[in-house]
């Protein structure tokens, strides 16, 4: 099937997703969204992301999309079960494939997770962890530093290592040895997180499992774009242009040239 | 005139400029918006703040306000002027008052400003300053940890120290002997602000002018409630009562009860 798989996020941090969706399914073409005018969503309720995530839902539909990623945890966390019963197309989340590597990799049976404050909130990993074996302990933790942290470029810096020490040591004490990264930002300081967890604790990065989870379900259904052609990527966004696109340059593989502000709340 | 003052902002920081009105306005009513569902404005384009003010303002004038406040320093920044010339009541922002106080205290003639990404990247600040005194030196640095940190309670930390040395040590090099804390977050942190600045730098803060600017022009245009009587104040927000109410309570001298969601995009 030719139609593109439409992805989005709250904003920037959802094309590291896109990135692994283009390395592992090179030949599909690509409709993201990013909400930049309202984001961040980690401190939102559930009421206001599921709000937000259906007006771009609604935008998506109309790109003729086949699938839908929601490239963001906190909206995979409180809005894709709603979403999923309301559409036609399949909708995958970043949550669940994380949560079924960070199960398959312990050893200990202790599963860390990190994500925003409504992320950790609706303990949707914890759900799904436990779902698929209920004899793992899940230490969750939101980290509502990090992002910013990020956003200001202190990858590595005295004082990221020092906010990680604060938020990570529940999960040294609990023994953790899978640690799940459950906020699209934070795979931007894993070496940061590997240096204070210790070589033996697997950090999971659910961007790169979505992007595997996404590529068994369309060949499932039979959704795979069989033609072989050079893909098309286009960019949506609800402000901002150039600070996207500085940012995305940054991220993806290729040159970000198409991008376009859509009136969100419009749809 | 007996009609409520409407107060808004991005999300909870303009209750530091309620509380000052409260203070010094203590017969006036008000109805206060907070942006909690779009909130940090900071990083947003001119467009998106001016849209967003302009919802609000649509919903203020809804509640029959006689005058407004942007109480948000971005706001101000970005989309006063437009909107002053689009509705029939004043409407006064935070950065003219913080600009006059700034030049009226400095002796070195060395102005600092801080604030978020795009209230220094409007240059607003500068202009107004410069209106007042051109020979006036102005040096302005965005400062985009300080909310987050803010946020997250860090207001006596190491970490809150080492960020705050990093933005202002050039205000240290410039001599500056005035500094305008420019986002209605920073005075939560002015202790440590004032602290790496030392005791002969003035800290300006908006919100006190703002409330006395707007004393002064209910008087000049005799819109003072002149009836007696116990004030009435009322809170709208666009997500998370909860979340608002104690912040609020946190920060007003008095119980905040009535807080109401707004739908305000479809405004």
């Amino acid at each position: 099937m030719n139609n593109p798989i439409g992805v989005f996020d709250s904003g920037v941090g959802g094309l590291t997703v896109a990135r692994e969706i283009m390395r592992q399914l090179p030949n599909e073409d690509l409709v993201y969204f990013g909400d930049t005018a309202r984001v961040p969503y980690g401190s939102k309720s559930k009421k206001t992301v599921l709000k937000y995530s259906r007006q771009i839902v609604r935008f998506l539909l109309t790109k003729n999309v086949k699938a839908i990623v929601a490239a963001c945890n906190t909206a995979s966390a409180l809005a894709l079960d709603e979403i999923a019963a309301e559409i036609d197309i399949p909708i995958i989340g970043v949550v669940k494939p994380g949560a079924k590597m960070a199960v398959e990799t312990t050893k200990t049976g202790n599963v860390g997770v990190i994500g925003t404050e409504s992320t950790v909130k609706s303990g949707i990993y914890n759900d799904y962890i436990r779902e698929l074996n209920s004899d793992i302990t899940v230490v969750s933790k939101a980290c509502p530093l990090f992002v910013p942290l990020v956003e200001e470029g202190l990858l590595e810096d005295r004082v990221t290592d020092d906010i990680v020490g604060r938020y990570l040591h529940e999960m040294k004490e609990y023994k953790v040895d899978s640690l799940v990264l459950g906020c699209t930002h934070y795979p931007l300081i894993r070496n940061t997180i590997k240096r204070y967890m210790g070589e033996n604790v697997n950090l999971v990065n659910p961007a790169f499992e979505t992007a595997k989870s996404l590529k068994e379900m369309l060949t499932e259904q039979k959704l795979l774009n069989e033609e072989m052609h050079k893909p098309q990527y286009e960019y949506y966004v609800s402000d901002g242009v150039d600070k996207f696109i500085s940012f995305a340059d940054s991220v993806l593989p290729c040159r970000v040239t198409d991008t376009t502000v859509v009136d969100i709340e419009s749809y």
